[in-house]
């Protein structure tokens, strides 16, 4: 390892909001901490957090599901043998779940797919993993559970501790369709004054460029599982503030903005099927990670897993100002590169 | 916007090689910075470090293409509207060539293409941009366009300035058959002895497992466009020392690891054809930032793209070194575990 | 060869229509053929001809593009290798060029694009190919361009006539980004009475659920550069009844439906950009498809590839029919069931 | 409906082989029927039949698993009542299925996922169908149950009967990560020599070119979970000719060609994860259909499934044998083009 001149990046960071929320998580007023070198972020997420607490309910952040992955390879005599496999491991789930509790207080194994090509067998396993985003966890439980199968099934033999159909950090389809990280829903109803006073748009015209631009214009571009503007810059934001594996912003950017003309209201909704954060763990012991977590409640004495819920619906709302922000920023002629420019004079000044 | 406790993210940061690069932009022995919160990256690159030192030609870094892109969105009276548009546009490729120039000097429309959906036109215009990654230069660029375009082409109206056909951070396959950042492909021809005493493998067994792994899986996956390990992970690294918008690791991760056994010697390559850095805009004038760029020399006097190129190709290599890194681990049970809880005690000391 | 009871497949067919199209290649009433063992096809394309029949302009029908494509692939030593060789391929297209034009009296190369990975090149030619959909005319000037290639370029050696990079019959992005068929969007303004009477249905609800089943619906599936409810039947009716190569509707049935609601009167719009194809070639002199093809129009004395645009448009047609007439029912729950139950019925009397 | 000149498309049927099948569903020397318009696929399927047959277990065809789907839209007051629906769903899963056994006698509910975007719920229903694939069934059965679900769930509305999150005859990722139709996988272990005499050709280049072309070609043109050659055309040919509905070949097209050079031996595998093929039903009654699926072992009395189950291995031995044909003459330079010239020639005498 060579000598090292500076020991960090030092990425600039401020709060934003507070933004209001509400939902089957956590419940108020909350600031939110942007770490970026575009700084034209946090003007923009401020935007949207401040509608956000003009607006009855605030964004209603809905955690649907969570959960951790790691899918491990086998080598199979045959599709056969690959398949017998599959089920004996199914019958055996009981004795898998063992397993993983004896190598983690956390982990918990709570199902298993799997997919077979040939003689090639990938078994997904699926873990809650308390407030850790948990891919150590995940890692450590999958290869203790590959060891076991190597052991105990026939006709298999060690592929891989990781068959990429986890999947981590990779564009794909399978973590939306099946699960990974915490799933939330963020939404947000925005009565017309406000829309049309502070966002200097109608919910008709923000509707028909999500439809245009985040349906339609993903769709030409060959997305795959993914309808937004830009929700890997809010991602990126917060979880470099909060101490996260930012590579997860991969997967993590892959969600839905839904949005609804409600005669003049506008229903804006952002689907987040992949935010993996966590509270513990990997990078969450550093000074400025520690205070960043403490100030958005993340460190309170909760049930397990709460303070990554509470984290996973925070992220999701941040998103939401922003995405909020940007779509209604394009619906004006020239709008973007005005608000680009006069805050980057403004920054430099 | 709130009061700020802490003004930063800290992440941690080393330099690791130097790695051995030649090809078609750099050559030498070059070090590269690394931020990261998952300190078992540094050891990693730095294993495929070592090795590349110890190839002859060391990791062949072959810049392919470069270029920039955004799409506009057009709503036009209806699909044959469109047609005339879109023939328009192409036919007086000099005029928007000319209005470009206009408004930046180091942006140049290279190309355009477009897509008609109903009686919607997305014109995908791509720049060159000098040693900018180039996001504003062509959202600017991309706005006096559209403003041309509104007012001289019958028929069309105002849909917004950018409609994801771009597509900027988003997983999707237009980036990879368009081109959108640098498209570099590093190479590294490794001899059977170090293969066998450093990575404790062989070629047969890493490829082997690259197309059962990254190919095969990433397809079961519902992967698009992309084949590897994990490239997220070392570009989050080299993006966060040098001051770029890390949110483009979304696309960037989109690569492919090609993997020969060559008689025994091993072939390991990495195609990364969206590699979005450049050496010059926002953040870059940081002061740490600057340190890192000086050190990896790209500051210094060069024709212009020059430093951005050189940054592209090290980018590429350190992305090498990681994947080679972790393919050759996972060949091996046990391995990726026990490498992870040995560094992590260490770093833990 | 075995002995063979049956020596064909006696697909029912029926003709639909008359469609009223119009737009830049076809005008006029005209009947469609569709050849299913799905009966309640039939009167659910009746249903959308009997609509355009109804509105001004019917069907306008535009065609956008057409090219018929092949990719091949080559061994290079390297990276560096291959770039040189795409470049030289791109500076000598004139060569390349001719020697199509020397291997086929219809066949025109029109542009080439390539990817590079590690020391893989897939180069993909585009023609255009007269009144043939091309495959075969593709392949043989591939073939020829490949021998050529082989022979005068440096350190390129043979892979494959055909890479994937094409794309034949495979779900991709590729076709619709750089084309591959006859691109062809076929819009429809339906007037509110119509909608209501005809439809029992308003645009509005057309419209929103094209956006919640359509677009956001295959976008959670996974879909790749689709958005639509049922392309796929419509176009198999139309290519097993005119002798194409039906295999095709794989990539045909990629394109997206756009619906907007008008202050009441429905635009609907089909875009479909891979529709592959031809009036003459294999399992065009057939008797029925002979019979067929004369009766669509489509053996007339055109200029060279009229008869083939004349057969994409209305085939477009055909498919805007379908889907409209499935959406609409849609709409309304327990309509799709009632309709099959009573159309089989009655079917089976 | 108008006036029908030829009631039917005739589509030239030939059968080919006898196919050597083995496995968990069928057993023997088996032929097959396809109908095309592409006269070349009859000898290159032939060909891999024949070779079939030269090896020791023939072809190793296991049917994983089997289910037919459709997915019900709704529209909920938000995203918390969503998920309240979803998990009061899953909850009362045997009253589901009491009413799908009340509406066929058939049709049995195995399985439900859902998915919620905004106050969209998008709910898959997952059925066994017996001998039929099973379309109409699962409409059937999917309309009972949303009609039950919009009485009993509170908050939430008819959006649509079927949400695109099925999916049917689209490209998506959905159907093969949950499943949809037959999952089989064929395997055929070919010996060195017969590789060599029969294919001319070697395992080590099959296998290279089907990671270079399946693999990475596929995945260059942003395949979605697709790595064939032509899997298309030989489903087509046995949809046909068994009176299936061939539009379902767009998703059963998406499967996997894994190849293995096992020291000289050619192991060849395609897995097919969404056949889609029925014995009853629509299109099945046509007397040559009855014929054929009478020849093909298919209208025997069988446990309820067994005879499209046997259709299903059948078509994917089929699949395997037209597959491994076309990819061993592209490992040779001109021989693709040559077999299609001289089969052309001697048709056209």
């Amino acid at each position: 390892m060579s000598d090292n001149t500076f020991a960090a990046a030092t990425v600039p960071l401020r709060w934003v909001g507070p933004l209001k929320i509400s939902g089957n998580v956590a419940e108020g007023l909350i600031e939110v901490p942007l770490a970026t070198y575009e700084s034209p972020l946090w003007p923009s997420v401020g935007r949207g957090a401040k509608i956000s607490t003009l607006c009855e309910r605030g964004i209603v952040a809905t955690l649907i599901d969570e959960r951790m992955t790691r899918s491990v390879l086998l080598e199979a005599d045959d599709a056969g043998t690959a398949l017998a496999a599959a089920r004996q491991l199914t019958d055996e789930l009981p004795v898998l779940r063992g397993i993983v509790n004896d190598c983690s207080r956390f982990a918990e194994l709570i199902a298993i797919h799997h997919q077979i090509v040939g003689n090639l067998l990938f078994v997904r396993f699926e873990f809650t993993t308390g407030d850790a985003s948990g891919h150590n966890m995940a890692t450590l439980a999958s290869d203790a559970l590959l060891t076991h199968i190597v052991n105990v099934v026939p006709g298999v033999r060690y592929g891989s501790v990781s068959g990429n159909f986890c999947t981590d950090k990779k564009a794909s389809a399978v973590n939306g369709i099946l699960g990974r990280g915490k799933n939330v829903v963020a939404e947000l109803l925005i009565p017309r004054e406000i829309v049309e006073q502070r966002l200097h748009t109608t919910a008709a015209r923000v509707a028909e460029l999500n439809l245009r631009k985040n349906l339609i214009g993903t769709t030409l571009a060959g997305g795959i599982r993914t309808a937004n503007a830009h929700y890997a810059n809010m991602l990126l934001g917060v979880y470099l503030a909060t101490g996260q594996d930012a590579a997860n912003i991969v997967e993590g950017s892959q969600g839905i903005t839904h949005v609804e003309d409600r005669d003049g209201d506008l229903y804006f909704s952002c689907a987040l099927p992949n935010l993996i954060v966590g509270t513990v763990g990997n990078g969450k012991s550093l000074d400025f990670v520690e205070e960043n977590l403490t100030r958005l409640g993340c460190r309170e004495s909760r049930e397990t897993g709460g303070n990554a819920r509470r984290l996973a619906v925070i992220t999701a709302a941040a998103v939401l100002c922003g995405e909020l922000s940007l779509l209604a920023a394009q619906t004006n002629p020239g709008e973007l590169m005005r608000t680009h420019l006069r805050f980057e004079r403004t920054a430099s000044k």
